[in-house]
C-alpha cells in the first residue's frame, strides 16, 4: 500500500464541480449554512457518495456521515472530513478541500479493492463557518459535547430562524444522535488560511494544535441627537470615542506579543442615519492567541478597559463574550501518523499551530485528533481570491490517506 | 385681531392624535417618507383640513396643500407649513407641529370670521428627512429649483424602491406642478432640535438664517482576510486606521471653531462577519457650519485628508461629496414680521441661526422667508424622547398666525 495513490484529475474536478454551486462573479463562493445553496452541495456529496456504494447518514444535527465498511465491523471506525459552508464571500476550497479529499480517499481504496480492518468514516459538518449561525463549529461542539443539542437548535440567524428550523426547511434534519459516539481518531485536511506555509516554502503543515478563539460584543452608548443644532461639547457621541477603545484593543498586540491576533469584523451604528448622532455603536471582537494563560490575560485587560472607560467618560462601555474556545493541542499519535505519511511520501513539511478554528478543536475532546494544512496563495482565505494550487490538493490528500493507513497499523501493532 | 389667540387645546390634541400614527413604544414615532404611517398621516390631514371647510392639492411630489380663499384671489398666497414623515426613531414634534400649527391657523381665522386679501396655503412637504430618500428636503428643493423633478424622481431607497414609485405606491402622486410657483412669502414654525432656547430660557427662536450642510461618503479599503491565522504586521486592516481618520475628522471643530458641526451618523463593514479582517469600512459624514466660506475651508481639508492617508498608507481612502445645500439667509422683511410677532405677545425671544436644515431653507431662495423656533427638552431630538411643553406650543402657534398678519400688513402698506 506504500505506492498508493489518489487520482489528482478526479480530486480537482470534484472541487471545481462543487465550486459552482454558489459561486460568486468574483470566483468565490456564496453558500451559507443551510442555505439552499448549502442544500445543492449535500446533495451533490451525498449523490457522490452513493456513487462509490456507500453507506451515507444524516444526523439530528444535519452532519452527513460516508462509510466504507471495515472487515471488522464492531471496531470504532477512523473519521476525517471538513465542511461545505462557506463565508459570505468566501473562497473554493475552505472545508471543501477536506470533504472531497475524504471522497477521493474513499474512491481510491474502492478501485483498489483495499479492504481494511477499520470501518471508515467521512464526515461533513453542519455550520462551521459562523457567519449565519453564530458561534462557529457548532455541530462538532455538539459532537465533542461542549453544546447541548438543544442550546445549537434554539440558535438563530439575523432573521430570527432556527438552526432547527433552517434544518428541517432544506429537509436535512435527520435522526441519529450527534453526540456521544465512539470513534477510533479524527483527521481533517484543511487550507492553511496563512501565509507560512508559502513563505517557508513548504507542502505540509503538520498541525500540532489551534490557537484559542475568543469572540466579544462591545457596545458604546451615548445620546441620539440631531447633527445640526447640538453643540460638540455637549453632545455624548459613542464614534467619538471609538478612535480611543480602538487603539487600546489594537494595543493589545504590543502587550501580549506576535502570536496575538485581533480582528473588529463587524461595526454597526443605532440608529445609522446620516444626520443622527449616534445613540450607539456595537462591534465585534475576535481574540486569538495558541496559549491560554495569554487568552484570560487579554480577558482581564478588556474588563479592565471597560471598567475604565466607564469612570471617566459620560458615555457607557459594555462588552459580553459570545464565545470562547480554548487552544487544542492534537495528540501525539495521530500527529506522528501525519509526520510518517509527509515524510514517506517525500514532501517538504513543517509543523504548526492553527490560528483558525476547525471542528478539529473540539473533535479532539473526545477523540485522538490532528489536522493536515496545504498552503494557500498569499495566505488569502475568507475571501474570493481564496486559492490553491492542483499539486498542493493532491499532496494533501494524499497525505490524508497515508496518515490514516498509518495510524490504523499504529493501533494494529 | 391684535387679540385673536389660537386654541390650545384644539392644537395639543390634534399634536397627539396625529402622534399616535407609527408610535413607538419607546414614546417616538417611525414614520418614514412614503411609508404606510406616511400615508395614514397623509389622509388625516387632508381630512382636517377638508373638516374646516379649505380646498387640498396634492401636486407631483406628493406635496400636499391646503388652502384658504383671500378676498383677493389673484395676489399670491402666503405660504406656511411644514413636514409629516419622521426619522426611523423620531419624535412627536419634528415637522409635526409646523402642520398642525397651520392648520389650527385657519381654523382660528376661520371660526372668527375673519377674511384676508391674502390667499393663504398650508403645506405639508413631502420626504423631508432625507432618511428613507437621501437627500433630505428634496420635495421643497424641487419647488425652490435646486433639484429637478426628473431627479427627485429617480432616487431610490434601500430596497432600490424609487421615489416615484413609492409615490405611485400611496396614492399620492398628483399632477399639479411642483416647481415655479409664486407665493408671497413663506413661514416655518419648528421644534429648535437643539438646546439654546432652553439654556436661555426664551420662549421664541427669531431665526435669521440657516448652517450649511455638507453629507460625504467616506471609503476606507483594505484586504479581507481571516482572522485568526494572518500575522497582525501583513493586514492590511481598514479597522486599523479608522481612529485616526475619525479623529482627524473631529480635528475639524478645532480649526473652524465652536460653530462647527460634525456627524458620522451611520458606519457598514463589508463583509461584517466576526472571524473576517473587513475588506472596505464605509461611513457617513454630515459637516455644518453657518459661513460659506468655513464650509469650502472644511471640504478642502477633507480632500488633503484623503490624498495625505493614500500616499502614507496601504489601504485606499476615497470620499465622495453627497449632497450640499449652503448657509441660508432669510428675508429682513419677514424675519422682522417673526420679531413683532413674538414682541406684541409679550413672549421672550432670541435671534438665531438654526443649526438643522430646513425645508424654509430652499424655499428661501424662490421667495421671502423666515422661521420661528420653540425650546425642546434638552434640545434633544431625532430621537423618540423629543419633548416640547403645550404652552411653547402654544406659544409658537400664536407667533405664526401674527407674524403672518404682520406681513400681510406690510405688504399692503
Amino acid at each position: 500500500m506504500k505506492d498508493l495513490r489518489i487520482n489528482g484529475d478526479r480530486l480537482w474536478n470534484r472541487i471545481h464541480s462543487m465550486a459552482k454551486i454558489g459561486a460568486t462573479p468574483n470566483g468565490g463562493v456564496h453558500r451559507l449554512a443551510l442555505s439552499q445553496e448549502d442544500k445543492r452541495s449535500r446533495d451533490l456529496f451525498i449523490k457522490w457518495g452513493q456513487s462509490i456504494d456507500c453507506k451515507t447518514r444524516v444526523d439530528a444535527m444535519g452532519n452527513i456521515f460516508v462509510r466504507l465498511e471495515g472487515t471488522k465491523r464492531n471496531l470504532p471506525p477512523i473519521l476525517f472530513g471538513s465542511h461545505l459552508d462557506s463565508q459570505p464571500t468566501g473562497g473554493k476550497y475552505d472545508g471543501s478541500l477536506g470533504v472531497l479529499a475524504g471522497l477521493e480517499l474513499l474512491e481510491t481504496l474502492r478501485e483498489n479493492s483495499i479492504d481494511l480492518e477499520y470501518p471508515l468514516e467521512l464526515v461533513s459538518w453542519t455550520s462551521e463557518e459562523g457567519s449565519r449561525f453564530s458561534p462557529a463549529m457548532i455541530s462538532s461542539g455538539v459532537f465533542g459535547g461542549v453544546f447541548s443539542l438543544d442550546y445549537a437548535y434554539s440558535i438563530k440567524d439575523k432573521r430570527r430562524v432556527s438552526l432547527k428550523e433552517a434544518l428541517e426547511k432544506i429537509d436535512y434534519l435527520g435522526s441519529s444522535t450527534p453526540f456521544g459516539r465512539i470513534y477510533s481518531g479524527f483527521f481533517e485536511l484543511h487550507i492553511e488560511q496563512g501565509p507560512i506555509l508559502e513563505k517557508e516554502k513548504k507542502s505540509i503543515g503538520v498541525v500540532k494544535g489551534v490557537q484559542g478563539i475568543r469572540w466579544y460584543e462591545l457596545s458604546i452608548k451615548g445620546q441620539e441627537v440631531h447633527a445640526g443644532p447640538f453643540p460638540m461639547k455637549i453632545r455624548r457621541d459613542p464614534v467619538r470615542v471609538l478612535p480611543k477603545i480602538i487603539s487600546a484593543l489594537y494595543h493589545l498586540e504590543k502587550e501580549f506579543g506576535s502570536d496575538t491576533r485581533i480582528t473588529i469584523g463587524d461595526i454597526s451604528v443605532h440608529p445609522g442615519v446620516c444626520n443622527t448622532v449616534p445613540g450607539e455603536i456595537k462591534f465585534t471582537l475576535d481574540l486569538r492567541h495558541p496559549n491560554s494563560e495569554v487568552m484570560d490575560g487579554m480577558n482581564q485587560r478588556i474588563r479592565q478597559l471597560v471598567e475604565n472607560e466607564n469612570q471617566e467618560s459620560s458615555l457607557y462601555l459594555s462588552h459580553q463574550e459570545l464565545w470562547y474556545c480554548p487552544p487544542a493541542k492534537f495528540d501525539l499519535q495521530c500527529i506522528n501518523a501525519v509526520k510518517d505519511a509527509a515524510k514517506r511520501l517525500n514532501y517538504s513539511f513543517i509543523e504548526m499551530f492553527s490560528g483558525a478554528g476547525h471542528d478539529a478543536v473540539y473533535l479532539s475532546r473526545v477523540t485522538p485528533t490532528a489536522m493536515i494544512f496545504i498552503p494557500c496563495k498569499d495566505g488569502i482565505s475568507h475571501n474570493e481570491k481564496e486559492s490553491i494550487t492542483r499539486s498542493d490538493a493532491i499532496r494533501g490528500t494524499n497525505v490524508l490517506l497515508h496518515s490514516i493507513l498509518n495510524y490504523i497499523n499504529q493501533l494494529k501493532s
